[in-house]
């Protein structure tokens, strides 16, 4: 299975990375992430340069999506070239958002009346599509998940890990890549985390 | 102030780009972290390819140096060529470890007799080389600290902002990326993980 960590210009790092770092702990469990960019390349919002792994167009070949954050998702919501070359399809596929990533999805009209997690910077201009904020790090409904905040995205990894090849291959992800140490507190809160915020699942 | 983040080819995205992210957030305190490269661009163990934003020569001129982890560390510390292109100096620059990089301040005679933080898959390596490994995500002494397991890199990096730019930037950093509901215990548990691993300097 394939997740498209989806990636703009001016991308903030922890988001983009976090996530593709930590679902391709999992590649013995047959998933793999890619920084999927509408580029050749992007710059992040602290100046690294990162070749994209695959365009825009994998997404719909992905199994999941990511939509990372970044210091420009609002050029991007504001681009409907862009904005039309992300052919979401909840029924289909796992969606996910980081921080402003959120907008995104609102304004793709994927969210209908669910709630959402996001960072504080991004919450005004997401409760302005009409979408509500929860002050969580993590929530999901259906086939959607959003997270906030940027160290959140390894709740949105481990969802993403959790909900393609499953729980036990999450577990063993978030337990790899935890503090030494620190390794048990962090899969109960990463778990648990991930499974409050999907009631409707368990 | 400068940090530079050095990262070879195999690294690892979450302990480079964990530590440069949350460094760069204290950039208003006057800190700026880079991602520096002994080739013009490196590939991740995922196959991610990033431009280098410092060449190794940078080192000589940073304030602080943290040595990135990643799949190749056994190589870079058996090629003599490339350690003697990393000038680290105690007396001069804090300098930091994130899982495999205590390899590297190992082979560079830096550690004495202080024991270290690293990740499982290291340990053997580091323990071959005369160092004690501690069940611990972080563990500094003087102007040298090192984190083990992918996620202590944000240890790291809160150290790296205290002892440069100080305890109030590293705290506002932490806060900034910690996840949404989660930002008190995230900063609480950060801040006491480098005061508890320094407690020489407070």
């Amino acid at each position: 299975m394939q997740v498209a960590i989806v990636t703009f210009d001016g991308f903030n790092e922890l988001d983009s990375f976090i996530a593709s770092a930590l679902i391709n702990r999992a590649r013995g469990a047959g998933l793999r992430a890619y920084i999927t960019t509408p580029t050749d390349t992007v710059t992040s919002m602290n100046g690294v340069t990162v070749q994209g792994q695959r365009p825009l167009e994998f997404i719909a070949e992905a199994d999941a999506v990511l939509i990372g954050s970044g210091i420009r998702t609002r050029d991007v919501v504001a681009d409907l070239g862009l904005l039309d070359a992300l052919p979401l399809d909840p029924g289909r596929q796992l969606i996910g958002s980081q921080c402003s990533g959120a907008l995104v999805l609102a304004k793709l009209g994927l969210l209908g009346s669910m709630p959402v997690s996001t960072d504080i910077t991004s919450r005004p201009f997401v409760e302005e599509c009409g979408v509500r904020v929860l002050d969580a790090p993590f929530h999901t409904e259906g086939s959607i998940a959003t997270a906030g905040g940027c160290l959140a995205s390894q709740y949105l990894a481990a969802w993403t890990i959790s909900r393609t090849v499953g729980e036990a291959a999450a577990l063993a992800a978030v337990d790899y890549v935890a503090p030494v140490g620190e390794k048990a507190e962090t899969v109960r809160r990463v778990m648990s985390t991930i499974g409050a915020g999907a009631p409707a699942l368990r």
